[in-house]
């Protein structure tokens, strides 16, 4: 089993509440996340598909198309963002970093163009990271 | 399939050795983790848990309560402490990196607010690291 | 000369912009720092004091203090908060790294417990850092 | 479940091209990787192997001896050296990352001296990494 | 005072030898950074411009600016390159840390786009790393 | 001007306490850094050596050298020890990082071979650093 794993990075913005909720529950459940003005991170979001080695080229995916999908269609539309508001792909979702994950997967799952996406992982601060895994 | 993992670090000392063995058996087993005087390191603490995303929160599991769960019920102990001699769940453990993890897992195990432990990583240096893993 | 750094995070967002430019300055200017809606980083801040090493402590500070000066007087301010609207000290400056440096320095040069405020390092992502140095 | 991770560490030079193929075929495929007098990375290996932790030393694995093996089978061949000129292990081979981990795989997994080799990790950008995995 | 930093990467190759030393002389003083086919490493590069802020934009320096300069006029010479045979501007230089940071000091020194270039640090690997300093 | 910084690592613990201070002054000074069984780091140090390029090698001092000086003088003293009582050139000091720092400097200055020592800084824990400057 051979896996490669594409880093980029991307920096926005997000505020966590959820408008079903009182403002006094935003406040229990959100704390500090909760900021009416919103708070930001760098995220570094790391993508891993899996597949054989191909024997004329030794690569399980051209890295270079994996970058230009990854850019193209993930970090080019949340990087310099507030995902509350800009982000077509995160509309109606509370932006915590499961979420977010969960929809790059969704995003990225049809257009990996080899291999097979099984591993989106987003880190939100040093000590802050989630993962989704998938395949079979 | 959903994990969050969270990081925390303490700072502590150990000496290796098996009460049991002859000075030139530690001496052989442990080489300088043997010193009789100790050495110690800094630590980072990986933990990680499993879950489905809850849909009113978009949290496996609340990062605040699970880094306050692994802040008293294992940094508080083991920061700055000796891990030979301060540790009351280390008694009669030699505290080799695999030992201490498979401790804070045990004592995490049950404590965990939500979701399921999967995982407890423990760095001990940058070139070295050990990794307990369970679930079903 | 010896000095002894401490360092400390926090998660904000910003938006650049300068109310006296038009729009299209904003965009020549900003370019994707100006978004409406912001975006965000994880700053990560180092501060730097200087001074002889006191003969009974083996310290020129006690970090504990620097640090809790450091935490009460800018963190506790800046993290999860919104660089342009939230924060008393960053009133009417715009929010570069470079700006914001400079309040955090103007912040701490008379609050730090001992030694002498030499530099106030500011870390906005991986691949960019200011640093405001001072002293004699 | 107890794993163990090794971190070490080589610098090599590298060209990907396949002699099968036509110059264009290489451009296209290999791109700046094909530059005629090839270029080169600071690579990182991460050995992960597997077993019960033993009794006697809370140790899965003597890490010093484990360290001797990757040092002397791998490191001392791969280290400062031009990865298609220079090393037995890698003769024939295009050596992508992934090829290489491959080739690592095989020459480790006889000779760890105990445990059971579950992966191999290599990184050879801080944006791109290739991990093999075995076991059962 | 206040300085800006801007961090670039780029993987290359190279060998150290001085032709005008006999190979009994290469190996003494290169030793494996001798090998005849070479090798590489992932570099890490560090440049630093100091001046005051703009009371308009709150910037030292459009980093916009200041990271096409590196890339355009450093980082597309060297990336992916054999520092020996590929690189204009290392002609007839041992590509030594010490000489490759001289020499990107050299191209960047006049083509700063404002402020005052003040540090250009190469990081070779992650235990060695050099510094050129200038300014008044 | 020039410099080259090596980076070596080691492990150790200590104890920080003043023998002239009541248990409470200790206490109050040294907090958990009391702790009677002591505790560790790993502790992270860089040496800067300061010198013109010389022309016949690319080199401001001889790496192999630089790093060779270290850890015979250095780390082979302080590895895997406990630095209140293993070290002959830490007797009668208070390990702290300022101190230790202080004493690697005294050890280093008269055998650094070539060049001349700037900067010894000693990195404690991610968040704390200790620098000695010195030079002309």
């Amino acid at each position: 089993m051979m896996t490669v794993t594409r880093r980029e990075t991307f920096s926005a913005s997000h505020r966590l509440y959820n408008p079903a909720f009182s403002d006094a529950q935003n406040e229990a459940v959100f704390d500090k996340c909760n900021n009416p003005n919103g708070h930001g991170h760098n995220y570094e979001l790391e993508v891993t598909v899996e597949g054989p080695v191909h024997p004329d080229t030794g690569y399980v995916v051209d890295l270079k198309q994996l970058k230009e999908v990854i850019r193209r269609e993930v970090i080019a539309k949340v990087d310099h963002k507030h995902l509350n508001h800009d982000v077509e792909f995160l509309r109606g979702v509370i932006p915590t970093a499961e979420n977010i994950a969960l929809a790059i997967w969704k995003v990225l799952a049809e257009r990996i163009p080899s291999g097979q996406l099984v591993s989106v992982r987003l880190r939100e601060t040093e000590n802050n990271v989630v993962e989704v895994r998938g395949g079979k």
